[in-house]
């Protein structure tokens, strides 16, 4: 499928009229074939005025249609083939593995979600019968389902080319809800980007769905963004990235005559608690899982472990020096972007001016356009106390500060003061650990969404229980989640209809429950 | 139980530092026993501190001893017997047998709030199992509950002194979420507030919770409500009153360091459609019906039927001429405050000054201190959609303005023009008006929390398939409601724990499921 260079509005390829941008491999800085010129704010209005059209279609698609339509944007997704998987490594120096993998994890993730929608749960049907001969007054018949609120934006992420981008965990949450998408592409991967485009809109046609119900739009800076979030026809918006990006949609989106609510996914630092009994149990294997979690995908992931806190002893000073090793012979690694790049160098050398902080390694430098070189830091509780936003800040990359405590009170001190989190880990031996462990989750979990054990932040299961959210900034609204079948909740709102006559009532209301969904009655 | 004009915060009762104010009775202007000085900033920061020493406590609390609980609020407002009543009266207005109802309602509101506390279905709990064995890479153990978002103010609201307010649906629904509360008393009734704050606070201390789970705060201006929703302990905010006020809070909170969500019920002007096969068939009835719904409550509810949409016809004037004769006939009713009167005066006038509307009726007129002369008027379509924004604006009070059609596309086009509401009735013929209701459904369920069919959207039933709610301006998030049980889902976000071990994670998520609810596993 050949990359055109254009906006892809339903079913039309129209050139863009904005400035030009092209895709680079960000490991030789070469640039790569197919120029692009920017989306104009009059496409943006095409776009969304296409998704308002498909939007009282697509809402009221069947349960089974709407699955069978995210299974083929799945089949369609891997009938791209290895095509796909050039391009993306081309645009964003990750390797075939790993972008094998993710594209393994965006049709898994679409599956799913069809999955959810044929059970219908997300409906949330309620019934609460009539009453008539109730009193002092008669209840009516009351019912309530769930539909989506609109058009949505969806932006794709920098890190995730395939499972948060064009068909990531937005789009196939939006999409499930029953909401059409208008998606910006991230321009450091627009070639990627047309590419699953292709592929979503060959799904709309083979289910013979309206145009509209996915359109993609590709520009080089943020007036394409600011146009899409500011249109009165988009409802809500998905975003991941950087805080100042997400904070700007948010800001955006309040101050529209009509406010929209914005899922934007941010930043966070997903501190690592080493609790002492497990760092005495195993410290040294927990040396070398974190370096390999700290390292993967040059640290350009939302929760890569970037805290560790831990208390003075023999055993962290072995943990150290393990992890020492394991940063210093770190090759040098390619970032998504030089802009990317000269972010994490700039939050490298933030963070080892700081007077508080030493250097503990840092790994391997090479000729690359756009390099990561691991960082490995430490600093003292009592420092990272004294400032805790800059210590705490997020440096976007294979970078980690270590926090030495000298007493378990400064264990929750730290949980205290950090901002809000995606993750938080615990390393903890049972038994030994607990009662400082049943201290630290009040504390963490009012801060975080997710706490784990034993394992590391990264790898996050696309499942019925994870939650990938957390308060701000971690996300822009805490209540909710990227990653998994609670995503579809963000793109949903409950109707209700009084005493409406069977037959004007939507399918999932009807007496007959003709999908056979659950519903909870009274 | 004494009025004492102090500030309510935690177990102590403070007397506050700022401007001096007192309620009065609009009926006759008279100035009612007991002088509140306003809330401090201090104070505001004594109260929120308090409900964040309670916050790990309370949300800790079992399903059993929070239902209890809620039921003892309920109970305690019972117990306050007449002198609720006979103040509640003088502060606002209102007769007897709808305050008493309204008692009904708050007290049954907190019994059902404790039912779903019991149930434990609004911490979807959900289990995904580990699977050690699973290729290529194992899953963890992955779990989730629901936790309350942690301190939340609530703003009662000027026409449900009651049921509205301290012990309302925003109040009952956030203790129901395992969240402290910080009221602040609508002015207009500070007494009856404080009654019914004394009356939770008596039943904190009976069941031995924290003093901090409830506070109440009074005060004459807007200060008080900005500090506290600008106070960062503070994490969600319920509030039901004006657009303007709803607006504000909700800018306040977006510019907070870390925004917040708020919840506000704020204006909806309620479209009632009467269809032609109604209006032929019992478009008598109907006028009686809808002069009775308008002239409830002096029309001071969220839900009045501010806008009746129908087609030119015969029948059409015999509907115009009886809602005419009753309206006439309305007697001069007491508004709430004066302030509310002259808004409503005001709206009024602007509404008949308008040049494409004509005045039907104007209720009884008599020498009240804050007086509701109710209103009918009408207008065109044509005029209405020349100027929508004007034309559909909520006039608060017994105002309601016909718009006369004299085609079915404009029944469309209006539903079209008109911005979020509440509610939307249809008055419908079965059979007759089928192929009209089916294509104004999709265009008004977008625009609406609850479409009903041939009643009045006035009274409002507390039950599961409820929603109290819809787009902006109706509520600043169309995604929620202020009543029924779904209203809980404001106050929680989700929390996943990943492989920690049993004996650590929260009684919700236990092997044993020791609370024996529902939960989702895999």
């Amino acid at each position: 499928m050949p990359i055109t260079g254009t906006q892809l509005i339903g079913r039309q390829n129209i050139p863009g009229t904005g400035g030009e941008f092209h895709a680079y491999n960000p490991a030789t800085g070469e640039t790569l074939p197919v120029v692009w010129r920017g989306a104009s704010a009059q496409q943006v209005d095409q776009a969304v005025k296409l998704a308002l059209d498909a939007f009282p279609i697509y809402r009221e698609t069947s349960l089974a249609q709407r699955a069978t339509f995210l299974e083929a944007v799945a089949q369609a997704i891997l009938d791209l083939g290895d095509e796909l998987i050039t391009r993306t490594m081309q645009e964003t120096g990750l390797p075939k593995a790993r972008l094998e993998g993710e594209r393994g994890r965006t049709v898994n993730q679409l599956r799913l979600f069809a999955r959810v929608v044929r059970d219908g749960d997300w409906l949330d049907a309620r019934i609460d019968h009539a009453l008539p001969d109730r009193k002092p007054a008669p209840r009516s018949d009351i019912r309530t389902r769930h539909i989506p609120v609109g058009p949505v934006a969806v932006f794709g992420s920098s890190n995730f080319p395939l499972a948060f981008s064009v068909a990531g965990g937005d789009t196939a949450s939006a999409l499930a809800a029953g909401a059409p998408v208008v998606c910006k592409a991230h321009p450091a991967h627009p070639g990627a980007s047309e590419l699953v485009g292709q592929a979503i809109r060959s799904a709309v046609q083979q289910c013979k769905l309206p145009e509209g119900v996915f359109s993609l739009l590709a520009g080089p800076g943020n007036e394409l963004g600011t146009a899409l979030v500011s249109h009165p026809g988009i409802q809500a918006v998905g975003f991941t990235g950087s805080r100042r990006g997400g904070v700007a949609l948010m800001q955006a989106a309040a101050q529209r005559p009509v406010p929209i609510p914005v899922y934007a996914e941010m930043s966070s630092t997903n501190p690592v608690y080493l609790l002492p009994g497990a760092l005495a149990a195993r410290g040294e294997d927990i040396a070398h899982k974190f370096v390999a979690s700290l390292l993967g995908s040059a640290g350009q992931l939302c929760t890569n472990p970037g805290l560790i806190i831990a208390l003075d002893s023999p055993e962290l000073d072995q943990f150290i020096q393990i992890a020492t090793s394991g940063v210093q012979a770190a090759p040098a690694a390619t970032m998504l972007t030089t802009g990317i790049a000269q972010a994490y160098q700039h939050g490298v050398d933030q963070l080892l001016a700081h007077p508080g902080v030493q250097t503990l390694a840092r790994g391997q430098d090479a000729e690359i356009a756009a390099p990561c070189q691991a960082n490995l830091a430490i600093t003292t509780a009592q420092a990272f106390l004294a400032d805790p936003d800059t210590l705490g800040a997020e440096v976007f990359g294979a970078s980690s500060l270590v926090v030495r405590c000298t007493s378990t009170d400064e264990f929750l001190a730290i949980a205290q003061a950090i901002e809000g989190q995606l993750t938080a880990t615990l390393h903890l031996e049972p038994g030994a650990d607990d009662a400082l462990v049943a201290r630290l989750i009040p504390t963490l979990e009012v801060k975080v969404g997710r706490i784990l054990a034993n394992g590391f932040p990264t790898g996050v299961e696309v499942c019925d229980a994870m939650v990938h959210g957390g308060p701000f900034p971690a996300t822009s609204d805490g209540r909710t989640t990227s990653v998994g079948t609670l995503a579809i909740r963000r793109f949903l709102r409950p109707v209700c209809y009084q005493d409406i006559p069977d037959n004007l009532l939507p399918v999932a209301l009807q007496a007959a429950n003709p999908w056979n969904i659950h519903r909870a009655e009274r």
